[in-house]
């Protein structure tokens, strides 16, 4: 169900000839009221996709009636086409759905660079089929439709006090994200302003896409949108619903991480003890860009010296002789010297947990990674993307 | 030849046992003088090692006898113990020097975290062994004993106007310096004062080791030392002088990149045109930090796209959609969207070349790195370094 699963939304994914595997690649979500309330946050890259560029001007006057995604090609540094290719999508979705198109919000997927008149027409008719097929049943075919490397399709739902969240999401690479990440979509039946739904959507992705950092590569296409139909008719109490949305983002940016190219361990690292919030996300990140730990982690090997190297440039308040780590439970570094011996980690879990104790205030954040492994240099450099 | 080209330096290397290999593992250079003026520059790295810390506060006089290195063990987070073992080095060379321990610069290279009874038993008497052995003829053995995952030692020569500059460095990985970078030692008979050495190293560094960033990780132990004896007699022409050195600098880092973990291609990113030298460094070095870009080098895939989506993540002063990339020659992006076909890109050479031209000004840097293959994984993740 994911994005059809409140009330008030019909979604479909169509095949329109963008992957060369004949998969589904353009879908389309409708909000079908009473309320149409968007709200939406963006890569901060400069380097902006023309969907990207469209819709931070959509997003603006809080209302949405639609939105339109393609797989198959970003529609990124393609110039003035480019941007015309988008307009055009918003127009015919527009003029199907008979709605204004400064309402239809655009995103694209794939390699930068590549947007010509032929993806243009397949744009066109795949939206066109997609509107045709319309249906509270269409959620699934949308969410696979927007899949690039990603293994599998990522989805979520949310029930609240009489209202429900949905949400879809695709990324396996590039995946860095500066304000948001990858493109997602959520939706609700709650009862929202499109102020109320900006603040809701700026907090969960704040603290959930935003602490993913998969490979250090901030993309050009980032886009999540949260659209609101009200059609409970319920005005959830804030609190409740800032958390349920934040939960499903973290659910989602937790499905990301798991799927991420070529990865064989999910990272969680979690900064404890920070003077700041800012510098426990400076200091985690630091740690999740670091190709030689993650290296390591792919050989198993918990070599914590690359943890601190990774740490030690930043300008993060904290002692580096006076700071402990933690491998999956095991102290193996304390006070400026090693505690437990290394062999006493086991590494092979997929999934992997490093605790930093920086002993500096009472802040902490958590970053999710993954780590470096043969398949993402095989995945990265046998093709583009 | 290397260090002891110049005149009035004498050198050694032996093996100590610190590898497990049995090659040479410490070094040993020595100034006869008559000037015994020393300048250093270190890492940037908040995490030092305790040689770093040590020679720091050696270097504070600018006088320096002489600089002991050893491989097999980084003596980082060690503790007081290690320290001590640091002092203890520069103690024991003193004393068979019969100088004073405040002028001995030591150096460490190795696994950080490692740095025990053993450890420090074997520098000790390695550094005893290297001193009964020193020699003009001594600095090949020392340009190997400083070798980690080097598969090759690094040196150089440069004459000047009855002058010489001579040079010894290591590194292969973890090569990412922030003020300086990896175990260098440059030595030269002409006459300059401890301002003079300072001033030319901080330059010589600043525009090439500085601009060297194969893998983005910062190491622990960086440390570039010049060595000057003035046995030459002869004072240089400054601006001579310093050329000679950053050239002779220059020479060693291209050495580095040449040998660096794994890679299969030696990248040269040119900035042109930038709004200045610290735009243009940011720019070219968030590029080389880029794992997609540099796994799609690896493919020979000129995946430009990857270039605009890593420079768009900087403050740097720039239009993004108006930046011409070109790479090998080929201009593959201009104003905003693709220009000559991929395939006229030929990425089969080592030696690769892409040209950023930013047009927002006349400052230009050149930034050094190599790509993300599968060799560089598994010798960061087959064991630990």
């Amino acid at each position: 169900m994911s994005v059809t699963a409140p009330q008030g939304f019909v979604a479909a994914g169509v095949a329109a000839g963008l992957k060369s595997t004949g998969r589904p690649d353009v879908a389309v979500v409708v909000n079908r009221g009473p309320l149409k309330v968007g709200a939406a946050v963006f890569t901060s890259n400069r380097a902006k996709a023309n969907p990207v560029i469209w819709s931070q001007q959509v997003i603006r006057d809080g209302t949405v009636e639609a939105i339109v995604l393609n797989a198959g090609g970003a529609n990124c540094f393609t110039g003035a086409f480019g941007f015309q290719t988008t307009h055009e999508t918003a127009e015919r979705a527009a003029e199907l759905l008979a709605v204004s198109a400064g309402d239809i919000l655009v995103c694209s997927t794939g390699l930068i660079g590549s947007g010509d008149e032929v993806f243009r027409a397949k744009v066109l008719a795949g939206t066109e089929q997609a509107i045709a097929q319309l249906s509270a049943e269409g959620a699934e075919a949308a969410s696979e439709a927007i899949m690039t490397t990603d293994s599998r399709p990522k989805r979520v739902v949310a029930a609240g006090d009489a209202w429900t969240i949905g949400g879809m999401a695709k990324g396996a690479g590039m995946l860095a994200p500066g304000l948001a990440t990858m493109l997602v979509v959520l939706t609700t039946d709650a009862v929202l302003t499109p102020e109320e739904a900006d603040a809701h959507l700026r907090h969960a992705t704040r603290v959930s896409f935003d602490r993913l950092d998969s490979d250090g590569c901030m993309s050009t296409n980032d886009q999540v949108s949260l659209l609101v139909s009200g059609a409970s008719g319920v005005t959830p109490d804030p609190d409740e619903f800032r958390t349920a949305l934040t939960e499903a983002c973290i659910a989602l940016a937790e499905q990301l991480q798991a799927d991420a190219e070529g990865a064989s361990h999910d990272i969680r690292i979690v900064v404890e003890n920070a003077a700041s919030e800012d510098d426990a996300v400076v200091v985690g990140r630091s740690v999740a860009r670091n190709n030689l730990f993650k290296a390591a982690i792919f050989g198993n090997d918990p070599n914590w010296g690359r943890v601190l190297a990774a740490i030690g440039t930043t300008d993060a308040a904290f002692d580096p002789y006076d700071v402990d780590v933690w491998m999956n439970g095991v102290r193996v570094c304390t006070a400026g010297g090693p505690d437990r011996p290394r062999e006493e980690v086991d590494l092979t879990p997929r999934a992997t947990h490093v605790l930093i104790d920086l002993k500096a205030g009472d802040a902490s954040a958590i970053i999710l990674t993954n780590d470096l492994t043969h398949d993402y240099v095989h995945e990265n450099s046998a093709y583009s993307s």
